[in-house]
């Protein structure tokens, strides 16, 4: 009886230790980054709403799901999409070997530096170049290539690593949540080998959390040795009205709390809100010229229009950047 | 500095009373209803390796993936595919909308009784009753049905419940391994939204490290509610050369341990075992005509031959259900 008895009393310890801890984590502002204010406020009601034993709202630990966005929601998406900045880098590496490039639109725009013509053919073009730079390799050498290109790469205008313009508060958050129980996802447009590299250092969001666009990829034997290689052929597009079907696809329940800061997060949020019991939305309203970028209606990229009214008719969070975030990325020294 | 260095030393505490918990752990066989042996040995050889501080072949927490497939694997597959029950059940509850299945095979042999012949279409005909039965509803209605369904549904054979049908030595490994810090996951060709209402309840599998087949689902709003509705298009196959893709597709990284029993599982141990430091593959091998059922490589459900003969020449582990299991389902009281 003994033995059988003995990590119960442990165990016993180890909850009153783990109780401690969350009390003394409480004491301290889990959220220091953002102001003081109803925004903030909203998060932290929400969060002490479904984590109270006995409330009418608790939410047990297993349904505490939570997905965020990650371009212009967890980091920076102007003027381009990061991982739009990887395929110029990647054309230009690649040019070498397809001579074809220089008379092919937008390949050959690109190439001349012509920025706005290599972009003038909308998604269709941009999917023509993400396909030839992101396909026709294995798996393992695509998480490579991303491992070294974001270790170096830089942001053209503020000459930072990508992986340094994340949003310090959004980090908070994050860490603020899994704190309390949560299980935090990606549930982005971008690519989801493209996140999946440097996204638990970044973000503690492992790979098997992140949820994102796919080309299809299939299985083989290259001299014994098994490999994954990717085709150059659209699996699936995460974003609109992809973003639940991507939802229920890789975590299979409903989230009960999702973070976005665009119409391509529209549908999610109200997937997520959509489900009973206790819901939070929020939006992530990028007003400050200053210290980021200001956009909204009029966006060609993280366009916030219908979201926006949504969120306004059903009372979801919606984040002023310059009035609720103290600093937005994190201080160098971190 | 007293509210910064209290977690400090709550955690040093924490770390203590743990360790202390696994060594109590340790000291009781984690592996009870495996006969001592071999086969037991290969388990906790792995894991003691993987797990010992300081040992080369330590591997963090977070690479500790473990997957396993489902039918044959984790629970009975015999005479049929345990989701070809709810399949048959569902044709028969939705015949009278769909006079015309009385004259349309495969549905009117299934319809009159005559499996031999409603099976007889091979993968063809199984595929047109799935898509009949599986799509055309909500998803979260479907999960309500396979929730019915489960909840009352009896094997024609043994007259117990699906779910009672679960290898009790397998869920000891399902549980050794999560205390020792693996994540579990399924990778099974059965439907993934089959498997993701019970897998947490029965497993300790949550929806999420749950991958399978599965079908298209669109998202619509419905009277303003947003519904993801479940199509008769093919989304995915999770077998053979699918697993390592759906692993890839779900978890992102290779696991380190697999478990399956029949060719299907095949890609799966390949690409598990392919990998760069200690790796563990095991087949179950369906050893025992009297407490379950005996086959292999002439089966047409759960094939065993391809697999076997890689088991042998790469070393991996091998069950033999009659000699290595105790018992094979949880005790009726349990």
């Amino acid at each position: 009886m003994k033995t059988t008895h003995r990590p119960y009393l442990i165990g016993a310890a180890l909850v009153g230790a783990l109780a401690l801890v969350v009390t003394v984590a409480q004491a301290a502002d889990p959220l220091p980054s953002w102001n003081d204010g109803k925004t903030k406020q909203s998060i932290v009601d929400f969060v002490t709403r479904v984590t109270k034993p006995g409330s009418p709202d608790f939410v047990p630990v297993a349904e505490r799901i939570a997905t965020f966005d990650n371009d212009g929601t967890l980091w920076a998406e102007q003027p381009l999409y990061f991982q739009f900045f990887f395929v110029l880098d990647r054309v230009k590496t690649l040019a070498p070997q397809h001579p074809e490039w220089k008379t092919k639109e937008p390949f050959a725009a690109l190439l001349r530096g012509d920025l706005k013509n290599a972009l003038a053919g909308g998604d269709k073009g941009l999917l023509e170049m993400a396909m030839a730079t992101h396909a026709g390799m294995t798996t393992v050498e695509f998480e490579q290539l991303i491992k070294d290109w974001i270790a170096t790469a830089k942001h053209p205008q503020t000459g930072r690593l990508f992986t340094a313009m994340v949003y310090q508060p959004m980090l908070e958050v994050l860490s603020y949540l899994r704190a309390n129980g949560f299980k935090t996802f990606i549930v982005s447009g971008g690519g989801i080998e493209f996140m999946r590299p440097w996204t638990e250092q970044v973000y503690g969001i492992p790979p098997e959390q992140v949820v994102g666009s796919s080309i299809k990829t299939k299985f083989e034997l290259r001299d014994g040795q098994p490999v994954l290689v990717r085709l150059p052929e659209l699996n699936f597009i995460d974003d609109n009205v992809g973003k639940p079907v991507g939802i229920q696809q890789h975590i299979g329940r409903r989230p009960i709390a999702a973070f976005g800061n665009s119409d391509g997060d529209l549908q999610m949020l109200q997937w997520t809100t959509a489900g009973s019991g206790p819901r939070f939305a929020l939006l992530v309203h990028h007003t400050d010229a200053e210290r980021e970028w200001a956009y909204d209606r009029t966006s060609s990229i993280g366009k916030l229009d219908r979201a926006w009214d949504e969120a306004m008719t059903k009372n979801w969070t919606v984040v002023d950047m310059k009035q609720d975030w103290k600093i937005i990325f994190p201080l160098p020294n971190k």
